[in-house]
């Protein structure tokens, strides 16, 4: 079964940074948004992470209403989670650092992770590596992640590829299905 | 530092053996609600963890909601969590599989746990366990903690207190503090 | 596919309460060791997950020498492991507490966990809990399993069988295969 | 406290990739191995954590002579495991993953770690990354890491550096201390 992961979407852009990545995130935004809502009418599990920033009593909705909250809404509106969607907190940077995320995983039979979201040199690098070390399949569409440092992020996805099996492919590439 | 950890509290009764748990609980509440309030007023950190029941969608607003919505709120309302409170979701029995407890709690330097809420001879027990495995120490107020098994429950207390040196006190004898 | 857990067997016995496990591993060893030989005879997968109390230069032949070193050496000779079979260093009291035990039965597909060993109500206990809340089924021989207290091991193969689904069995019931 | 991590040293360097590797390895031996007695002679922790390459029953002695027999003992034999020495074994990539590095860390107050081995953009960065999130400090001494891609291991080091605070450093400027 295939998994959509969406990383760290719920952002205020008020760290150090920003900038580079909001105008990354711009760029990926539609790609993501397709995917979500292709995963939606396939029936597709998916799950967003996110981290919470410290704010131990924020869930999905305390997130969500920051992120719209901050300065540009408009990289937050397009993919913010629906209310029926898995939806994981997480303290640190990979998506698996003590979360229920494999235990939900397995629990679905979810053997194949479609990661979007940001950043690509950390997070996405990050869970790539710990969903490899566990023996899921990765895709990481390549339009739908969005990064700071452009070359860094260049060799993060080449680690990806040649050292962790992932698939790197064209977001519009990718199949999501509720069976395979 | 201490931690107060109220552990699934937010229950809607529909399981089975759910009826020698409510009168247990019901027993159990008024210890509980005590020292919910007693660690608000020291200032010491106030953890829930409670169990999702499968809803991957739902945090600390939706379990709420669901518990309140049960057949008896009275169970629920004396201990339902504050806003401002830190709520972790988790998948399975103990509180520490897969969840963020171990991070949030060093990340506070709280290395003394006191333990309430259900069930005696299965969450607290195994929450205990793993608390001294990772070498918190872990006091057990007697009556903040409700079981369903009355006979299960005494040895969870007396393994509890031999096999895992977790202190097994008087409600009325702990003190909550944000320093020590 | 079925797996033999072979726990804490290398144990030199001069701890705190060694009389009583003493005695009640003296009367466990011969259905210990008819499954360990009945699991050899099977090709089931068998795995020694052993404590190393608290010396991390030792592995199998470092604690197996210590432990026939001990002062009664037909306490361990019996189940001593082999030399090609997969053996897990623990560190505290679950088999599963930061080893690769998770790893290496998933890597393998065995799904059904036979436990024997020591201490019934201590890391026997642990250990059925950690499998449980990982969906692997427990299956516990209880000739096959040494206590120190007698009373907390039949509270404790209680807990197992209502709240954890073990198979509390006789020894002789116990098949063991390959492939199922 | 200051822990010297020995990383995946014990190496028949039969895989793919190995001759890259080896070149780097050969010139990597003399800082490593000045580091190891360093923390030797300073009564520094060292601790080695090494992969197992499938083979279960395998401990530092197994994989220390199977190294040692493979086609070039001379790039094992200067930093083999002393018999006194920790040693965890490892299933995968990480150090941390799935071992009990982190508990062994913990136990004696290491919170610097000094990362040493193989292969810089492989598992150096990824232990780093998972010591990072665990908010140990790291520090990589540049000539004591191997790599198999030039290009991607000075990428790996950059993240190390720009995202996980790690310090890259000269091995002639690491200190090691039992105490600071």
């Amino acid at each position: 079964m295939d998994a959509l992961i969406v990383i760290d979407m719920l952002n205020r852009y008020e760290h150090e940074d920003a900038e580079p990545l909001m105008a990354s995130v711009r760029e990926a935004l539609p790609a993501m948004a397709r995917l979500v809502a292709t995963a939606r009418e396939a029936g597709a599990l998916t799950i967003y992470v996110n981290d919470n920033y410290g704010d131990w009593a924020a869930g999905r909705a305390e997130l969500t209403d920051q992120a719209l909250a901050g300065p540009d809404p408009s990289l937050v509106a397009p993919v913010a989670p629906a209310e029926d969607v898995p939806f994981l907190v997480k303290a640190r940077h990979s998506v698996f650092y003590e979360t229920q995320l494999e235990y939900l995983l397995r629990h679905h039979g979810a053997d194949r992770l479609v990661l979007v979201g940001q950043v690509t040199e950390q997070c996405i690098l990050y869970s790539a590596l710990d969903a490899y070390v566990r023996h899921f399949d990765v895709i990481v569409p390549r339009e739908a992640v969005a990064h700071i440092h452009r070359d860094l992020a260049d060799a993060a996805l080449r680690m990806m590829a040649t050292n962790m099996r992932a698939h790197v492919v064209d977001a519009g590439a990718v199949e999501l299905a509720a069976e395979r």
